[in-house]
């Protein structure tokens, strides 16, 4: 058994649960490997997809009929209800109903803000959602495997964006072009969260591409989060646009100097907020300075102000100071993973202006 | 107020409820205009807004801070809760005190298919899912105007997917450049459900674009689904890569004659099940012959065997016949609205092969 699912279990017995129920679609990915679709928002066919997490054998995923080859080749065992089909549409029930039948009557550790009304009162639960999230934080071998290749993916897109954004293009187009690079090298659809913002746009810190045309001089801000195999990776560059002006070289030189001491002071036992703070000597941005990456695209441990997490061996942590004035914004970013002395960095794409 | 407003508050009152409480991200988007992301998954700094219709002055959306501004330009109420920010994370209690204040102690109609547990356990609450779906099948002329903008966009895809189909580029490549049309058109980033399937995929219906290379005498199955403004259109093509054999152009002409007489068919007072019979007469394909389109992808009324709807004027329905079978699948759709007599065609993409 993977070790998590022992975490996993471990955190029901202390509640005084007898199983797992994982309602979030980023716990169902972490204790089962099973991915649901997201891109298309919830399915008339189907609810979200839930896994029972019981000591012994695999766990057991609860999907409708169109996801069980899918669901069955991450080695659970698989509850289905109907989908997709010539019959009424009623997932609710069909989930209800399968639902009750996995758990039979066992009390369940589970995340009621992610578990419908209609699911919860099926089974006996307890709220363990806070707990769950938190061992998410630390990887284990075959997650760090699964984040290295997203974060592939990002390296990829930085590329792109830096080769194809030039005066005349606009934002969306751009984004057209990088989304394309991501997916055809993943082979694949892949969702993905992105700031993608040109001129003035980039001191609002991120936004999402729209029709402002690119123009000589400026700058855009890529900050570009795919989602591969179930793990999400991230990344930002900022790009000049021709000769960069000496405001933009100093914030770029601020912030790059910020992330490069963060990385080397990264280690096992300092502590988030202190992190937080060395990160943000000199400069003044109003959101976190870095956070965990797994199966969410933010998670543990959070690298804010005061944050009291300590940095263990196995995290896996997005580090992006920015700066953010007169009109113009910088921001890099680099992801590390925490060995047992310093870290290593994963990110591969380029940090220059 | 607009119509829908006043049949969702009947609902509400035939279930003994002072108020409706939209769970489902498109029932908020069908009564208030305000359209979620869903493109990444549930967001780690908000959970899906809330929208409570009462009677009276115009809804209340409980959203997150970030989407305070979006949600008021509505003209909504907004009550909001933390979102992003440098403090916990935690948006499943404040959006349950957000709604507890919001509802103040109302008995609410609402979808425990959609809520979470967490914000149900806050209020007194009656399920009125299955009403709510359904009083969506009649469109008011707002949301025709959206629809009509969603199938532009289909339109948009339909016609790129034409011109770059060709032998030598892989699914994934022409993928990518009929989502930049389509985004390019739209002026941003656009939810988008496809199939976009070649050669012998065909025959299995659907699925996502993938690494197979086009050659040269096969088909390509092009299923468009974008969101445009909280509506999604639908639209599908079949391409035939140069010269079609035989066996395609005889398929390729059963759902054409198919397609063309369901859509002269269509009228009020006609029976869904009815329809759905016409559609399929010569013909054997495994799924609906067609569906609502709404705030949701696939919605009431369903055209399919025994449908027992009754058409009315207002229903937006999309129509897809199709054939599958030796190696090679085509199908072609339509979108109508459902006139006092008859029905308006609203897609303009080519259907010819």
């Amino acid at each position: 058994m993977p070790e998590r699912r022992e975490r996993a279990l471990d955190i029901a017995s202390r509640a005084r649960a007898e199983a797992v129920l994982a309602a979030h679609p980023s716990t169902v990915a972490w204790l089962t490997g099973y991915v649901a679709d997201i891109e298309t928002g919830p399915s008339p066919f189907a609810l979200s997809p839930l896994a029972l997490v019981a000591g012994g054998g695999p766990p057991t995923l609860v999907v409708s009929r169109d996801e069980e080859e899918a669901a069955a080749a991450t080695g659970c065992a698989v509850v289905s209800y109907p989908g997709f089909g010539l019959g009424p549409m009623n997932p609710v029930e069909g989930a209800a109903e399968a639902l009750e039948r996995t758990v039979g009557g066992r009390m369940v550790a589970t995340e009621p803000g992610a578990l419908p009304a209609s699911l919860a009162a099926r089974v006996s639960w307890v709220d363990a959602a806070a707990e769950l999230a938190a061992a998410r934080a630390i990887k284990e071998p075959d997650e760090i495997e699964k984040l290295r290749r997203a974060i592939a993916l990002c390296d990829t897109g930085q590329k792109e964006a830096r080769a194809r954004a030039a005066p005349g293009v606009s934002e969306i187009e751009l984004w057209a072009d990088v989304r394309a690079a991501i997916e055809v090298a993943a082979g694949g659809r892949t969702p993905l969260l992105a700031d993608l913002v040109s001129g003035p746009r980039t001191e609002e810190i991120g936004g999402s591409p729209g029709e402002r045309t690119l123009t000589e001089g400026e700058l855009v801000l890529c900050d570009l989060v795919p989602r591969r195999d179930g793990y999400w990776g991230d990344s930002c560059a900022t790009i000049a646009l021709g000769e960069p002006n000496a405001t933009a070289r100093r914030k770029h030189r601020a912030v790059r100097e910020a992330l490069e001491r963060t990385v080397e002071a990264v280690r096992p036992g300092l502590r988030a907020g202190d992190l937080d703070e060395l990160a943000r000597s000199g400069l003044d941005y109003p959101h976190h300075t870095g956070h965990g990456l797994g199966t969410a695209w933010h998670e543990e441990p959070r690298i804010v102000p005061g944050g009291k997490t300590v940095l263990e061996p196995g995290m896996v942590i997005a580090l992006e100071p920015g700066a953010y004035a007169d009109g113009e914004g910088v921001r890099v970013e680099q992801v590390v993973l925490i060995g047992e002395d310093g870290c290593e960095v994963l990110s591969g794409h380029e940090l220059e202006l």
